[in-house]
């Protein structure tokens, strides 16, 4: 792998944040290259990796991410891992935040095996309880990380701007890689991006949206809590825009979300999430950053009528 | 490779033209594959292939377009052979135009060895001389060719708006590439290419970059006649962007550039373009797109004094 601190961090304008993921996998992992992923994991992400032929090595998660002593045994296990592919707030699906100590434990073991991480933060400001807490990037003193933004999430997704912040190495790199999918990210989009960032509060901006977000967080567990009477469980929501449910009883998950289609509910069954996409699991996704409070009640009611059958 | 002919195509937007050579290469091509260029051809489309670690290989060719006969004997001798790449209209770097004749004898070979042909069209609408020759594509009844278009040359380059029409079968593929990419191309983009092509008329708009170019390309070929006292010979020019020159003396082609470049006259040498770059060539590529006359004039005088030494 090399090290790639040469102490200048540099950034590269991306098509999204997706184009981050893809920059990455094709500018550092051969075929058959392992990177670590947490799972359940963002699919967009793990199908990039996946369209590279790379080996994904999935590592379960605890209520405050990714489990430290899995992960430093598949550094120890597998073979040419590049890196380290972590969601640290309000990760898609899970909406598990990472804790403070475990940043720093990752970056500690990235520094021991001398891999990279790749952290994606497209949720970070949307946080409506607690403190924020430290990026790993800002950790990193070595040249271990990529840091992949966005402002799809707090502006908008049809604009298709991200970015990445990483060693000039390897945005470097990436900027070689760019060159060939796309040339260059949509100019009109920078610039109404860069517009707003210079003529709107930002701060005030983001705080109208945590307020929109919470307000619809505090409805979906309301309404959980009423409809789904033990039968379905669910993380508790601190930010992001995902809820992470659990089905209690004995009904196959893909049923469960073929059901709730059937009455116009769309979940996401919690395999499509998994690195080993046969892994059994009794998870779904739902989101509530389209839907209205009375959608809202009306989805969660027909879950938790499902759940009871 | 199988038959593509289902009888149906469809479209796909991309970021750019660029795009669809990146999303051909990754769906249609493994490592090691073989894509047959015209040589010399687009230094982006030649880069993004080889990052997918594909085999190039070059075809010469005659005024009229890629040489058949040669054609056919790379087609008969070499292995796994994905696609044949060309650009039909006022080719870049060499601003040559294949020929009717030509262009069928191509589709023929393709469908006789069963491989597709990847058309790349950038430049067609720009034509100020003659008359327009049929794509490719609109002789393709068996599904053997991929179209690529986009709004760079005559909208906006900034706006990253192409599109590739397609067997349906291709299509598929390529969207599943593209939403590991950029999941979609910037919907504003799209929204100011589709009001312009409904509200504007694009016939008087394609008129009138005909015309501007046109005027330009007529200075250029001016001024090459006066300054370049045969010392450098040039193709004439129908359409399109690019003039391709050759020096007739004995000096190396990358010393000239660079000492064009040293007189602040940015021209691209010749084997920028070659599939094999270390391949000699006497020539340089010349864009008349953006200088304004007297630029125009400045830089060709130039040129010539530099070949007179």
């Amino acid at each position: 792998m090399g090290s790639f601190n040469d102490g200048i961090d540099e950034l590269i304008i991306t098509s999204g944040a997706q184009q981050v993921m893809d920059l990455a996998a094709k500018s550092l992992c051969n075929e058959r290259d392992t990177v670590i992923c947490e799972s359940p994991s963002f699919i967009g992400s793990l199908n990039t990796f996946r369209s590279y032929n790379i080996n994904l090595c999935g590592v379960s998660m605890d209520n405050d991410g990714i489990n430290i002593d899995l992960l430093e045994k598949a550094l120890n296990t597998k073979k040419n891992v590049r890196f380290i592919y972590v969601i640290p707030n309000f990760q898609n699906p899970s909406g598990i935040t990472l804790s403070l100590k475990k940043r720093k434990a990752i970056y500690e073991l990235a520094v021991k095996y001398n891999v990279l991480i790749l952290e994606d933060n497209p949720y970070g400001d949307l946080r409506f309880y607690g403190e924020n807490i430290p990026n790993i990037k800002s950790f990193d003193k070595t040249g271990h990380v990529i840091y992949a933004g966005t402002f799809s999430k707090i502006i908008s997704p049809g604009l298709r701007v991200g970015f990445a912040i990483a060693p000039k190495d390897i945005i470097t790199k990436m900027v070689v890689c760019k060159q060939g999918q796309d040339v260059h990210t949509n100019v009109l989009a920078q610039l109404i991006i860069d517009n707003f960032l210079e003529k709107c509060d930002i701060k005030l901006h983001l705080s109208n949206l945590q307020k929109l977000y919470k307000e619809k967080a505090i409805y979906m567990e309301q309404f959980m809590e009423r409809y789904f009477n033990g039968n379905i469980t669910y993380n508790k929501i601190e930010g992001g825009l995902f809820v992470w449910c659990k089905i209690q009883i004995g009904i196959d998950i893909i049923d469960f979300c073929k059901a709730a289609l059937e009455k116009k509910v769309c979940i996401i069954p919690g395999n499509t999430f998994m690195v080993d996409e046969s892994e059994h699991t009794n998870a779904f996704r739902v989101t509530y950053s389209t839907p209205s409070k009375e959608q809202i009640e009306k989805g969660v009611k027909i879950l938790g009528e499902i759940a009871k059958i």
